[in-house]
């Protein structure tokens, strides 16, 4: 079980995850030049996507049908991204950091979630994958941009990291702590360094000689 | 608990819907120049799929693995489309209207049925709008065609006003009709307003400064 | 109930499959020349995809969450794939024999699940042939390539087929294996014949008179 305080600090994660996310959705509505409900919509899919299929595959409740208030979080980001998206676009590296911050907390809150339910460690890694990444796929998807599992840039490598690196620290036993601040930090610095360097992993080469 | 004679009506308007649904999948499917086969499976995923990630999302029973008649329905109506193609492509203008009645319908099922599980306010609208629009979103991913989502007439946002009404008006705690009668004329007026009219909500827009 | 030594068999069967699928996965992530997490990502997605919905619809308990050695199975697969991908694309009619092989095993382990959770005829014809197909469905949206919807080869409709041809067999009250081989061979000769002679069922022309 995990314990009380670490579930409220994933509720909490959580919720600015889900800010961040739906940041990026309305981003590309901002992008496709839809109204405010294009807006919402999507800001909603992409902000509660990933956790969604997470919750139907571990056959939990889906976290947003037992507390609204990730919804109504998503629904304000996307409006006050339809009112500010200038300011915003031209802070986009701003809202990639957050995005990176995001990433960092719903790989931890979704390989945590998964541990909770006793799978197995590959299943919860696999798990804090899916919730990080899920929610992108759906914004990309609909919105016609190329999705982040296409791009060279290390994002779901950060998550894959991150989420085993959680499960590798939660089987010394040590306390709830230490597992999520160490997924934590090797997400988001992987993340952090591969957008400040540009980093990627070498991508596959068709050889010449065909 | 929906009274006995409201889900009879559901299970009705249901049926009517997934033709209507069905009928615009197919249609897409009629476009690609796809086989038969091509028209069922297309014509099935668009009639339920909206239906399905509701029931998923609520820990429902599937309602068309509980009842496959609705199955059947998609079926025979991608039939009858592959057939009837010519004829029907040159009355697209009515399939449009079913399908702005088929939008109401699941619309208010949707909603209802969400409210049926318990659900708040919020996640209720979110369900009904879901209902209305992922098979479609579906449909347009797998036909590469646009999506409804990002087209400016007003779709999503006619499905998200009339859940609010119907939520709205079942708060008032009238028998169930009231609200189910409010929802589907809102949303179906709404619906024809603006395709009669060509209404869209203002896109957003770029600043010319930038 | 299903019988133990047919579980085993639908146990490997779902091995055998898992590695094919996989294995078209990660070859549409070295047409797209994604990193090694990517061919990960796209083999776990393409290889589980379908038997994930059929589950969650099912209500069954997701299987690669029960046994995660499919995920394994999967991401080994696509490592190899990486590493050996120049071997493997020259081997191209190689790969669609293994994924001939792999549709009519996934096509007859999905009708079999079904109607082991007592659904109906029409349901278990349907959760066949979206154990087959939707995880293509899946690699193709995301790769950016046209859905095996979409192609006018026999593929859904070989599992169409197939699956129709289990349940029919299986209304026969014989034992459990006359339905699982006549399914199989079925799903593998229609689409072995089809990919042999380039078979294609006739496409929707629209009327030139239009």
């Amino acid at each position: 079980m995990i314990p009380v305080e670490f579930q409220n600090l994933i509720a909490f994660l959580d919720i600015f995850a889900a800010v961040s996310f739906a940041a990026t959705g309305a981003l590309v509505a901002s992008r496709k030049g839809l109204d405010i409900l294009g807006f919402m919509w999507l800001g909603v899919l992409t902000g509660v996507g990933g956790g969604t299929v997470r919750d139907l595959v571990l056959d939990a409740p889906v976290f947003w049908v037992v507390n609204s208030q990730y919804l109504t979080i998503c629904l304000i980001t996307a409006s006050i991204v339809y009112f500010a998206a200038p300011r915003i676009e031209s802070r986009y590296t701003l809202v990639l950091w957050f995005d990176a911050l995001g990433l960092a907390f719903v790989t931890v809150a979704g390989t945590a979630k998964a541990l909770d339910y006793e799978v197995g460690a590959l299943v919860a890694i696999i798990m804090g994958v899916t919730t990080a990444s899920v929610g992108g796929i759906i914004r990309d998807l609909i919105g016609h941009e190329p999705s982040i599992v296409l791009k060279q840039e290390i994002y779901v490598t950060a998550a894959a990291l991150g989420a085993s690196t959680y499960v590798l620290v939660e089987g010394w036993n040590l306390d709830w702590l230490h597992p999520a601040l160490a997924g934590f930090f090797v997400t988001f610095i992987v993340r952090a360094l591969a957008m400040t360097f540009n980093w990627s992993l070498p991508g596959y080469q068709r050889p010449a000689s065909k």
